[in-house]
């Protein structure tokens, strides 16, 4: 007995990143059918065995499965609304960068027409794909997801995180909050220590196991803002109020822009006269919250 | 015969971190006085075998090497200015906080007064000196530094870098800037998830080893910075100026304030529209440098 076949996808959007992912199916033994706006990207794909489709119809009518990867969410709807009655028993997995709210949306429209929705938040660069580094963070209904769990494990490890559709983009976007955080002090770092003509590569070598310690500290802050604890022994928000300010003069002294980091010092302060002096950092993610939502300690987890 | 005693330690600042390094030198054997301008700190440490002296004159007369470590460098001023004619042939050595532009001054102060200058940036917390992990950058002439850096390992490792007496405060504070960063990506990720009541410490598994492996890039981003090479097939500029928006529209309709956030955008775009598009982040070094100084590529490692 031959191995049952398996099941075909259709890839809608080929970018650098939807061309990884239709070679990651392909090379994962599914047929695969592509289609993208612009004929010429589907060439390399086509000679790996990918099916050119001349239309999204002919796509979204060859596979259970469609996957979109476009540059936006405006395109995912410029590109889905004229497919409006074809899309029934669908599933369609939008791996589209894009907001909750656009995740949710997407979803209701694709309900009205019958089709499932789970929307994807991919944890890796086009290179990464399929590789052992890479992951998608999936939302939206649970059974759908264990349908094709299979199918997208060609791409890399395979994260649901809700019901909710919102939550893989929430969830992508939180954890790119945390890198564009570390570039941005990265960045500065190297641009402070290059005005004194140190070599970044030399420098990083202390930089690199320095933050890397330091990040060992966020699950201890995550405890902290679960619980609502922020009380610390090490490095108080008072402790931090008085040091940024050496932070800010020696950039302005040595002829690096503050623009990133002048916004810390007035949350440090409001930190402070609040009545939080004695807080450790985690405290700062209650004064972020700005609007209505699960204050800390008071939600459980949706995962 | 009996093993040589260890040199005399003065200690001069007696809060967490000045009691922690003062501690820490009995604990390795040297003798040490201790000086703080409230007395009431002593206790403790004399308890452990400290000398307790009444005055800071009289402390510095005690040893031929005195450690500072005060609130900030103004205070240290307040301490050291009134000793004037009491320091020739000592070694000051200064850990606290504070600016390149101060340790200069302060050098150029003792210089004047016929006492060694070096300057020092703790990196670590109070709680783990003299422990594994601590260390302390030290800068200043390289004699002054070799004579004495026997003692100075009894808080920790030990880096010298560079006789410039800034350079200990710039690489401290550039090594904080790099923490900083993470820290408020880290905080504002955190912000984020808690909007949906997703639990912090759940989401911090994902977020830690997703930011450790993005620091795993910091070492190539240096080397652009110094090669001033920054083309990029991985993650340009316009691909992050593009996805950007999507980080500060979610954080503004989940209820997380941008303020941290916001000043990321109109750099990428600045990038982008100086015509750095195809770069990678590693380009935002340059565009931060606003002021005179050695450019990228054009300068030699001060260590």
């Amino acid at each position: 007995m031959s191995p049952s076949p398996k099941p075909a996808v259709s890839v809608i959007g080929l970018g650098m990143m939807g061309t990884a992912l239709a070679a990651a199916f392909l090379g994962a033994g599914h047929p695969v059918t592509v289609w993208n706006r612009s004929a010429a990207r589907t060439g390399p794909l086509t000679a790996q065995g990918a099916i050119p489709a001349d239309t999204a119809a002919e796509a979204v009518a060859a596979s259970p499965l469609v996957v979109l990867c476009l540059s936006t969410n405006d395109t995912v709807r410029t590109v889905l609304e004229p497919l409006a009655g074809q899309l029934t028993g669908k599933t369609v997995a939008n791996l589209t960068n894009g907001t909750p709210e656009q995740a949710r949306d997407l979803a209701a429209w694709a309900a009205k027409e019958g089709a499932g929705y789970l929307d994807g938040g991919i944890m890796a660069v086009p290179q990464m794909i399929a590789g052992p580094h890479a992951y998608v963070l999936y939302s939206g209904a649970r059974d759908l997801f264990d349908a094709h769990r299979e199918t997208f494990a060609a791409l890399g490890g395979t994260t649901y995180v809700g019901t909710d559709p919102g939550l893989a983009a929430l969830y992508d976007l939180a954890l790119l909050t945390g890198m564009y955080g570390m570039v941005m002090g990265v960045m500065q770092a190297y641009a402070l220590v290059r005005t004194e003509a140190i070599a970044a590569t030399e420098f990083s070598e202390l930089l690199v196991p320095w933050v890397g310690a330091m990040l060992g500290s966020a699950p201890a802050w995550a405890a902290a803002v679960d619980s609502g604890r922020h009380l610390t022994d090490v490095s108080s928000l008072a402790v931090n109020q008085e040091a940024f300010p050496n932070l800010l003069e020696t950039f302005a002294a040595q002829g690096v822009s503050t623009e990133l980091f002048a916004p810390v010092q007035p949350l440090l302060d409001r930190a402070v006269a609040e009545g939080h002096a004695a807080d450790g950092l985690s405290r700062l993610v209650d004064l972020l919250r700005t609007g209505p939502g699960t204050g800390p300690g008071t939600g459980s987890s949706a995962i």
